[in-house]
């Protein structure tokens, strides 16, 4: 879909696409799900025997904006953690979320590889998802769409897949949510993926993640505007609790020091120098804190520190964007996701038997929401089946955000990676 | 206060006292406050020198109840993370929030000393707060309440201190926001301290913890029924704001390895045996994540996993007996607290010059929220003044919580340090 390059190593101007499944999804529920619309963007050129096809997955909050700049009307940009805000800040263009990762020479390579992005089942951004009219009702499915599973996205990312003529993938890739759908391929299809490359994913959501986004989704459930899930058409939503949720979200991406570094303790810039001073003279002797006054702002409302307002700031464009069930369906088929547990009768070994796909393990030193355990676990379990397996863990210091924001120590990694035979 | 020895090492029954001050509270906002009434409770004698006096300073969702069992109508038990609920669990009884460290024999030992325990300025267990009557309105303060420090509960502690006719304090001891009180202490009122003992604290909270602490407070805000913090009354409250900000808070007061000790990935146990079962015979050969669907629940609202299930607990125990606004003017206080600033135009040496106390900094390994890292940096502007400080880091896996629950390994280090002459 790339038309013109708007600088060297972009796919240039795209636009995403939507496209109707002409069969119901099967879901893990036992529930099939009919209509199902895909949105998609598409990077690079089909080979005549269309086998140079990489999908790639989004995360959390993403969508099938992955590369290049979007025409209006544009999705809007979705990444994660800093890469948003910065790199929307310095070039004031929506840029897909893996855009450093995605284009000629880069990383998953468009002068070699067809790339295809969609966004996921269940989501907000152009596929199917509890925004969208059930058929049974003629009214937004809200809390009525079926709980979705990983397995479920991959099931429709195949059967999208063959609606476009694709059988066979060269590779699936994707960091966080979007690893787990790359491991899933490869144990559901796997005799039509080559390769996978999760990045900073893992095979199971550890338990300190799984309370995190239990406080995500309670955040939402517990707004009153959430209404039980039914609030479309009603005029109040649950962008409060969805803000919150977001907060989280911001806070557990990053790493502790990259905050530090990032906003350290520094105090909002004042603007409201009419505020009451306090007067020191009215504290006895010895009882004033000599300067704390000074600094303190006398409302228990208004941001004090620079990241409260970047959070708040965080939210607030989020919510714009997402939609508030999405995010409680996705955050729970994230952190349902289980592969021991799902195919291996608990054990990670037998689960990864059936893979044929040679796995490309990236996990990054300060990410703490998936740490490099994590792939360590899947690295060994797939050496103890004999199978091809790489694992690189990147020493860089933004926690999970790495996975948007390294493209340059990533992109070698993954060149070569891709670049060899299968053994 | 102890009236009968329950056990031994314990100080028994007990009741939480109030007192009113007889004078207006300066702050340091340039408000005073008043009326201010103080709870607290004590254990041991007083000696007739009065100088045998340990003030223990609570965290941030405690209370006057530090030891013994209370008497009904019994304050209940306000300790944070797994000790509430497994201290309680066990016994069944309201048992005084550091217990284990107040007694005969303890590391506070009532047998020598006088142990002093308040609800904190701004508190909602018998202490003057934002749900206490503003005499200005004869209506409860709510965000009327003026802003306050650190440094305005320890000016309060010490008025309370001086109608009990206590000038002189062997020892201020606390944990986390307690152990700000304890440092503010030794700087406001250097030559009424003889020694302090913060414990899980520092001099300013840690970048990552102010973002928690805005988080927690933003859902507060974010609840309608917050209603700008004037809901007494209303039959509204912010109780589903203050039940996520709670569960934030009981994540980060564990560790990752402790929760996952705890809970794991452990599901809830099913008591819905009547729900749809998937039929995997609609998914197509090779589409079924075989044994995926034994597991999931499929509702969006039900916790399915047993740490949703503890936090939701614990969220709903914690609304019952806190007041949202306390919350919120207590979180700011803590996050503010800046020694650096507040003391030392930007240096913690300059900072801590005036401190003649005899300083026991305690850390734990596993406290990812006040890291070990801090104390250590008071240990050292205090050993570059050349004052009397020790410094232990206890190797222990229960994150921030430690400070209520290893009183096997904190107990011999307080006894020692409290025995000790001034060098």
């Amino acid at each position: 879909m790339a038309s013109s390059r708007l600088t060297a190593g972009s796919v240039g101007s795209v636009e995403t696409q939507v496209l109707d499944l002409p069969r119901p999804v099967p879901l893990d529920c036992g529930r099939e799900l009919h209509p199902v619309q895909v949105a998609y963007e598409t990077y690079g050129t089909l080979s005549p025997a269309r086998d140079n096809v990489i999908l790639v997955c989004h995360a959390l909050s993403g969508d099938a904006h992955a590369a290049g700049s979007a025409r209006s009307p544009a999705p809007e940009s979705t990444r994660d953690g800093f890469a948003a805000e910065d790199r929307d800040g310095e070039q004031g263009k929506s840029l897909g979320w893996w855009d450093g990762m995605i284009g000629p020479g880069k990383a998953f390579d468009t002068d070699r590889y067809f790339v295809v992005s969609t966004n996921l089942l269940g989501g907000c951004r152009g596929t199917t998802g509890p925004a969208s009219i059930n058929p049974a009702t003629d009214r937004p499915y809200g809390s009525d769409f079926p709980v979705i599973t990983v397995a479920d996205m991959v099931r429709t990312e195949r059967a999208f897949l063959h609606v476009l003529g694709v059988e066979r993938l060269a590779a699936v890739a994707g960091g966080s949510l979007g690893g787990m759908q790359a491991l899933e391929w490869a144990i559901l299809y796997p005799d039509q993926v080559d390769a996978i490359v999760p990045i900073a994913s893992t095979h199971a959501l550890q338990p300190q993640g799984v309370a995190w986004n239990a406080i995500a989704r309670e955040s939402i459930l517990r707004d009153a505007g959430w209404q039980r899930g039914h609030y479309y058409g009603t005029g109040r939503t649950a962008d409060a609790g969805m803000g919150v949720a977001r907060m989280v979200g911001h806070v557990t991406y990053l790493s502790g020091p990259a905050l530090a570094d990032k906003f350290g303790r520094r105090l909002q810039a004042r603007d409201d120098a009419t505020e009451p001073v306090p007067s020191s003279a009215r504290l006895e002797p010895g009882e004033g804190s000599r300067g704390a006054a000074d600094a303190i702002r006398y409302t228990i409302t208004e941001p004090e520190f620079e990241v409260e307002s970047y959070l708040r700031h965080q939210a607030d464009s989020f919510v714009k964007r997402f939609d508030a069930n999405t995010y409680l369906y996705t955050s729970r088929a994230l952190t349902y996701f289980d592969l021991a547990r799902q195919h291996g009768g608990g054990s990670l070994v037998r689960a990864l038997e059936a893979v044929q796909a040679r796995t490309l393990l990236i996990a990054f030193s300060s990410d703490w929401l998936y740490p490099p355990a994590a792939s360590q676990e899947i690295h060994d379990a797939l050496l103890t089946l004999g199978k091809p397996v790489e694992f690189h863990v990147i020493e860089a210091p933004y926690g999970h955000d790495c996975f948007l924001l390294e493209e340059a120590r990533q992109t070698p990694i993954i060149r070569r990676f891709l670049g060899q035979e299968a053994p």
